[in-house]
C-alpha cells in the first residue's frame, strides 16, 4: 500500500490538474472573476482528501477582447490546495513560473501526534 | 449578408454549445449548485450579443457518489438565453427531453418600430 | 416552428461553441496536431445535423513552452462546419478574425428542387 | 526539496486529473472510439515527465442517444499511465471501481543502479 504521505500528494496532482483543465477557456472579466474564483473554490472542495483550496485569477491579465471580455488561462491561476490522507497533509501550488504555470508540491506534512483511538 | 434574426440564432448557439461543454463535469453538489450557476450566468453574459442568461441545474440529479458529489451532466441543465443581434432578438434553452440534453429555439422577434440614424 | 434554414443556423452555432470549448487547453505540438484534428472531426461529424466538418489548427501559433510543447488555443483553430436541416443546409467557419476567434455563417442554401415524397 | 520519488507521483496525479477533465463529454461513438483514444494518448506524451500512456474507453458503456452518439464520461476510462523524475518510476492507473472512476498509483520505482556520467 502506498503511505498517506505519498497519497496525499498523489490527490493534490489530481486537484490541480482537473481543475486547470476544467476552467481554461471559461469567459472571464474583472468584474466577474469573484464568482469564477468561488465557483472553482466550491466545485474543489466537494472532491475527496480536498481540506482547503484557495483560489485567485489575476486581474493584470484580463486584457479585453474585441468584445470586452477575456477568458481564464493558465497563467491567470493562483492556487493553493490542502489535501490530507489519514495524518498527512500535502500544500500544493498552482502559480505562473517563468511564463509557466507550474504545478509544484509546498510542503508535506504528518501529524506524528495524533493517535486513532 | 446573413440577417441580424438568423445571426441571433447562431450566437444562441454558439453559447449554448459553448456553456455545455466548458462546464459538463464540474463537481457539483445540492449545497454548491447555486454557485455554479451563478458562475456560468456571469460568465456568459459577458459573451457578445448576451442579453439575458439564466442557469438553473436539477439538483434531483445530483445523487451523491462514494464521496459525496455528484458532476454536472447534460441532462442537469436548464438553461434559458436570450441573444440580441440589431434589433432582432432569440430566446433559446437547453433543457432535458425525453433523455437528451436538447437545445432549441423557442421565440425570435424584431422590433420594427426602431430605426437606426 | 422554426424554418429548417434558421434551425440548421442554429445547429452549426451549437458545433462551433461546444468544439471550442471542449477543446481548449489540450496539449499540442506541431507533430501531435494532426491526432487531434482528426479527433476533433471524428467527434463532431457523430452529433446530429452535421454533414461535413474540417478542423484545421495553426501550426505556426504552437510555439513551445518551456516543456516543448503548446496547447489548443481559439486563434488556432480554423473550422469549416456544413449542417443540414430537411433540405437546408448552412455553412459556418470558425477562424481567426484581427486576433479574436470568430464564428460566422458563411452560406445558407435551400434545395428547392428536391421533395419528400 | 521533494524527492523525485514523490514528484514522480505527483506528476502522474497531475496528468489523470487533467486528461479526465480535458475529455468528459467529447462526442464519442464506437466507431470513433479509437480516434479518441489515439488523440489523447498523444496529447498526455506532450508533457512533461510522462513515459508511457495507454488509454482504452469501454465500447460496452457507449450507449447511443436519439442520436446515435453517446459522450465520454468518467467510467468509460481505463487508463494507465508511468511518469518519470529523475530515476524514480510512478506507474497510476485511472479505472471504475465500484461504480467510481477511481485514481490510483500502481507502483513506484527507483533504479538505483544507474548513475550519470
Amino acid at each position: 500500500m502506498i503511505p498517506d504521505r505519498e497519497r496525499a500528494i498523489f490527490e493534490a496532482g489530481i486537484k490541480l490538474g482537473a481543475l486547470y483543465h476544467q476552467w481554461v477557456g471559461t469567459p472571464v472579466s474583472k468584474k466577474s472573476a469573484a464568482s469564477i474564483e468561488k465557483a472553482i473554490e466550491q466545485a474543489v472542495i466537494l472532491q475527496p482528501f480536498v481540506e482547503e483550496i484557495t483560489v485567485r485569477l489575476d486581474r493584470s491579465l484580463m486584457t479585453e477582447n474585441t468584445f470586452g471580455y477575456s477568458e481564464v488561462c493558465g497563467l491567470m491561476f493562483d492556487v493553493e490546495i490542502v489535501t490530507r490522507v489519514g495524518f498527512s497533509y500535502c500544500r500544493a501550488r498552482l502559480f505562473p513560473d517563468d511564463g509557466y504555470p507550474l504545478m509544484q508540491v509546498m510542503e508535506c506534512n504528518e501529524i506524528p501526534g495524533l493517535s486513532r483511538y
